[in-house]
């Protein structure tokens, strides 16, 4: 897919701010300021940030988690899910959002179904993207790999992991919806994984959580649960995943592990 | 109690270890090297190190732990428990001890009866004592509040927090058995909680452990669970937990907030 960017670099406070657009499907890169200033220093790790779609809306918490991301000297990227934000709407996930709003306000549990018809064509076209994009950003002068995942739907970071081998550290933040077929690729999972679950997440199934904290077949894998909502996310729980990542993004060195065979 | 040194300090690497005896008690107190040569610097806080019992066995690991908190500025304690190591026997416990091992090697669970037996009147009897110790430990050039409790029998740190107003944290290692009616004082603990769980520990009850972890009353309270059993803590969750104290036991500062009324 054709990569170009869209606007001139901004530098606030140490980041490089750019947007770009891989297909026609619109983007954000951040950098840490003075990046390309030295030609010898080995290329940022790329760290692509999830989010829940419509990246204008999230652009400011992104930009705050890519300012801190910098700070370890990795560069972030976000890029719009399909059907999100700015691009056309994707009628069989509208339809299934429909659903899912319908069964969370006759509250009780959310049939499986539902959430299979919402995550699962999600996850199918989102994953292919975010790869292309790997393609296009880890091609660009002073990004290199090895590459993490963080945040967003959790079953695109489970997809990611399982399909990706340039991806060498995947962190998940607990409180999206997971279908039941995406816990056996967790299973398949063996790069380093990091959990930030809200222990009182009015829209997470706790228990949920703590089952697919155990699926994952990663030899290192860390769960961190802290008191709080889902928006309560306390400051040294980020502090705690930033290190996650600074421990397996090393600039030049290869992913730890690559995702487990099948 | 009468408190006394029974060995001159021993510098090693920044560290000073001396025992010391508290009514005959025996205990170790570590201390950053240098911390008595700034008359003016505000006193040291304190960690009291728990552990199983059985002091001299538990030397290097307690001495490696109070390292760590050294380079924070803290210093560290350990207090033999009753009927551990050198001291007396006590007949109730050991009958208890012995119930314990037979229903562990009858396997499933251990039944509630045989841990309050246990550990009940371990807490009753340690928790007295150990505050005894903070008295005299207070009490010397250098070292001051707040004070925080680490690992050790849960349930003995379970009722220092509640009873003890000088205590401003406290950390808990999952995987010892914790008797019902604790649960109880656990809802009334308001100091901030870190809890390590082992999540493969093989002689843990995680399900107990998350909800001990949904018990506590604290505001502020993480559960950082780790792959791998009892002996496997990864060395970035012993700095995650000392990185805990370091945040709530400032110099010079009061505890955040004392034990919940009751």
């Amino acid at each position: 897919m054709h990569f170009t960017f869209t606007s001139e670099p901004r530098t606030d406070d140490g980041l490089v701010e750019r947007d770009f657009s891989l297909g026609g499907v619109p983007g954000i890169l951040w950098t840490p300021a003075g990046l390309a200033d030295d030609p010898d220093a080995a290329p940022a790790p790329l760290i692509l940030q999830g989010h829940p779609g419509g990246l204008e809306a999230m652009r400011p918490r992104l930009a705050a988690r890519a300012r801190r991301s910098a700070v370890d000297g990795h560069a972030s990227a976000a890029l719009e899910l399909p059907g999100g934000g700015e691009r056309s709407r994707i009628p069989e996930l509208e339809a299934a959002r429909a659903e899912l709003r319908a069964a969370v306000l006759a509250g009780g549990a959310v049939p499986d179904g539902v959430v299979d018809r919402l995550v699962l064509p999600l996850v199918d076209l989102a994953v292919p993207e975010l790869r292309s994009a790997m393609d296009a950003l880890l091609a660009l002068p002073g990004i290199g790999g090895p590459v993490g995942y963080s945040g967003g739907i959790v079953g695109i970071g489970i997809r990611l992991a399982v399909v990706e081998p340039r991806l060498a550290a995947v962190g998940f933040f607990a409180g999206s919806y997971v279908p039941l077929s995406l816990f056996e690729e967790a299973r398949r999972i063996s790069i380093p994984v990091h959990v930030l679950l809200q222990w009182d997440d009015e829209g997470n199934d706790r228990r949920q959580a703590l089952d697919l904290f155990d699926a994952f077949g990663s030899a290192e894998k860390t769960l961190q649960a802290n008191l709080g909502g889902h928006r309560g996310v306390p400051a040294y729980a980020g502090e705690d995943a930033a290190r996650f990542f600074a421990r397996h993004l090393v600039a030049g060195a290869e992913p730890l592990s690559g995702p487990a065979a099948g």
